[in-house]
C-alpha cells in the first residue's frame, strides 16, 4: 500500500498547486488571522486550537472562499472581507472536527492523536464552541448580512447532517437517499457556503452566486464520497485517519449500502452482524468487508458517483469566463477525485 | 428543608410576577418561535430540544431582552426584532446547557434526567450546535449588526468562561478573582448581552445601552453566586439539580474558596483531599463540607456578595425614568437573590 500512497501524494500535490499558488499571499493573511483569533488568555484554548491548526489540514475551504471572491473581481481593498470570511469558514470546519471527534469517539485525526484523547471530551466541546463563536464574531465584522445568512444557515445544516448521521448509524436500512442527505448536509453545505460568500462579497449577479454555490456543493459531495471510499482503501498516512474507522464505528456509508444491496444472503447477514449488531468487528472482518466491497463493485461505483459530482462541479463553472482562477478551481476538483487513485 | 422550599417558591413567584405579566404576550410569541425553530426533519433534534424546552426553565434571559427593549420604547412594529433576539438568547442558553451536561457529566438538569443520559453525549453536542446555529440564523434575520456583534462576542466569552472553569476545576489554588472571571464569562456575559440588545434595537443612546449592559452583568453575577451557594443548601426541587453537584464534580466555587481560606490546617487538608484529590467524596463528606461552609461564614459571605452585585444591578437602572418595566427589572433582581432565603 505504501508505494501507492507515495504516488497519490505526488499526484494530489500536483493538481491542487495552481489554487495554492493563486491564493498564496491572501492565505498567509488568513493563517495569521487564524492564529490571532485562536488566541485567548485562557491557555487551554490556543493549545487545543493550535493542535488542530498545526496538524496539516490542506485548508481547502478557505482557499475556495479566496479564489471564489477573486474570480468574481473582489479586491478586498475595503475590509479584507475575503480573508475574514475564509478564516470564519476554516474555524467553522475546525469546530466541527473537534465536536466530531467527541461524537465519533475518534482516537486519530489527520494522522495525529485527536484533541479529545489529549485534552478530554470537555475541552474538545468547549474549544469547538469558542471557535464557532469567533467564526461568527469575525464574519459579523465583515458586515455582509447576506454572507452571514449563508454561513449561519450552513452551521445549522451541518449540525442537522451530523444528527441525521447519528440517527442512521448502525442501521442497515439506511438508503442511498439518506446517505446523500447526510453528506450533502455535513460536508457539502460548508463547501457550498465557502464558495457562495465569494461572489456575495464581490457583489456578483445571482447566476454567478448560484453557480459558485453549486460548484461548492458538488465538490463537497465528491470530496465526501472519495473520503468514504478511502476509508476502505487508503493508508492511515494518506487518509489522516485509520483505514476502517467508519467500519469500526458502524458508520453506514455508500460503499456499504451498495455492497449490502448487491450481496447474497450470507453477505447481507455479515453486514447486519458487524454494522448493526456490532458483533465480531475484527481486523479479519474488515478484510472480508473490503473483499465484498471490491467484488460487488461497490467501491468502484462509489468512486464513479464521486466523479459524476465532480463533473457537475466543473460544469457549474460554465457561468464564468476562462481565467487562471477558473482553471485552478477545475484542478481542485480533479485533485479531490485523484486522492482515490 | 421542604417547608423552606415551599416558602421560597411562593416568595420567588411573587417577585418575578411583574416581569412575567409585562412581557406575557411577547413571551407567547417567543415560545412559539422557540418551538418553530427547534423543528427539523431530523426527528432527534426536536425531541432533544423539546426535552429541555419543556423542562420548565423560567426563561429569565429572553424576558430580560423583551423588557429591556420595551423599557427603551422599542415597539417591534417593524421586524419583531425583540421577539427574535429573545429567542436567540434562549437558544444560546439552551445550547450551553446541553454542552455543559456533557462537560459536567451531569445526570440531572432542572430536576429531570439530562438529555445526555437519555440520548447520549453525541446528541447533546450536536443538538446544541444546531440550536446555536439557529440562534445566529434568527439574529441575522433581525439585521442589526450591532446586536449581532454583542451576541457573537457573548458566545465566545461564554465558551472561554467554560474552558477557564475546566482549567481551574479541582484546583484549590483558584483565587476569588479566577472564580469571578469564570462566572462573569460563563453566566453574566449572556445576561448582559440579553439586556444590551434591547436598547440597541430601540436605538437608545450609549449611556442607556451601557446601563442595561451593566444591569445584566451584575444581575448575572448575583444569579450565579446564589446558584453556587444553593448548591450547598437548596433542595433538588428548588434547585433543579442535586444538592452537592458542584462538590461531587470538584467544581471550585466561592463558598469553597472562602471556607478554605478561613479554615484551619485540618479544614484545608479536607478541601484538598475532596476537591483536588477527589478522595472520600461521600455524602458524609458533603455534610462535613456544609458544616465548614456555615461555621466559617463562607456561605453567608457568598450571599452577601450576591446582594452587593444585585444592588449594583439596581443602581445601574438609575439611568432610566421610573416605569413599570423599571420596577419589574428591580423586582427580578430581588427574585434572584430571594431564591437563597
Amino acid at each position: 500500500m505504501s508505494a501507492t500512497t507515495q504516488q497519490e501524494t505526488t499526484k494530489s500535490q500536483a493538481s491542487i498547486q495552481p489554487l495554492i499558488e493563486l491564493v498564496k499571499s491572501d492565505m498567509e493573511r488568513v493563517n495569521d488571522l487564524i492564529l490571532q483569533k485562536a488566541g485567548s488568555d485562557v491557555e487551554m484554548i490556543p493549545e487545543v486550537a493550535k493542535h488542530l491548526i498545526d496538524s496539516g489540514g490542506k485548508r481547502l475551504r478557505p482557499m475556495l472562499t479566496l479564489a471564489s471572491a477573486a474570480m468574481c473581481g473582489y479586491d478586498g481593498s475595503d475590509l479584507d472581507g475575503h480573508v475574514k470570511l475564509a478564516m470564519s469558514v476554516e474555524f467553522m470546519h475546525t469546530a466541527t472536527l473537534l465536536h466530531d471527534d467527541v461524537v465519533d469517539e475518534s482516537g486519530m485525526r489527520r494522522g495525529k492523536q485527536s484533541a479529545r484523547m489529549l485534552w478530554g471530551n470537555q475541552a474538545s466541546v468547549l474549544v469547538g464552541d469558542f471557535l464557532l463563536g469567533q467564526a461568527f464574531r469575525v464574519m459579523v465584522d465583515v458586515g455582509s448580512l447576506r454572507a452571514l445568512e449563508v454561513l449561519s444557515s450552513a452551521a445549522c445544516v451541518i449540525a442537522e447532517g451530523e444528527v441525521l448521521q447519528l440517527s442512521v448509524a448502525q442501521n442497515m436500512k439506511t438508503s442511498v437517499d439518506d446517505y446523500m442527505q447526510v453528506i450533502r448536509s455535513k460536508t457539502a453545505a460548508l463547501f457550498a457556503a465557502a464558495c457562495e460568500v465569494g461572489p456575495i462579497l464581490a457583489g456578483s449577479d445571482e447566476n454567478k452566486i448560484e453557480a459558485l454555490r453549486r460548484y461548492g456543493m458538488e465538490l463537497g459531495n465528491a470530496f465526501q464520497l472519495i473520503d468514504d471510499a478511502l476509508d476502505y482503501g487508503g493508508s492511515a498516512a494518506a487518509l489522516g485517519k485509520n483505514v476502517g474507522d467508519d467500519f469500526r464505528e458502524g458508520k453506514i456509508t455508500l460503499p456499504v449500502i451498495l455492497a449490502n444491496e448487491r450481496g447474497d444472503k450470507e453477505a447481507k447477514a455479515f453486514w447486519k452482524r458487524v454494522m448493526e449488531e456490532r458483533k465480531d468487528v475484527t481486523d479479519g472482518a474488515l478484510d472480508y468487508a473490503m473483499g465484498l466491497l471490491k467484488e460487488t463493485g461497490a467501491l468502484e461505483d462509489t468512486l464513479k458517483q464521486a466523479r459524476e459530482h465532480g463533473a457537475a462541479a466543473i460544469k457549474a463553472l460554465d457561468a464564468f469566463e476562462d481565467s487562471d482562477y477558473k482553471s485552478a478551481l477545475i484542478d481542485a476538483v480533479e485533485f479531490c477525485i485523484s486522492r482515490a487513485h
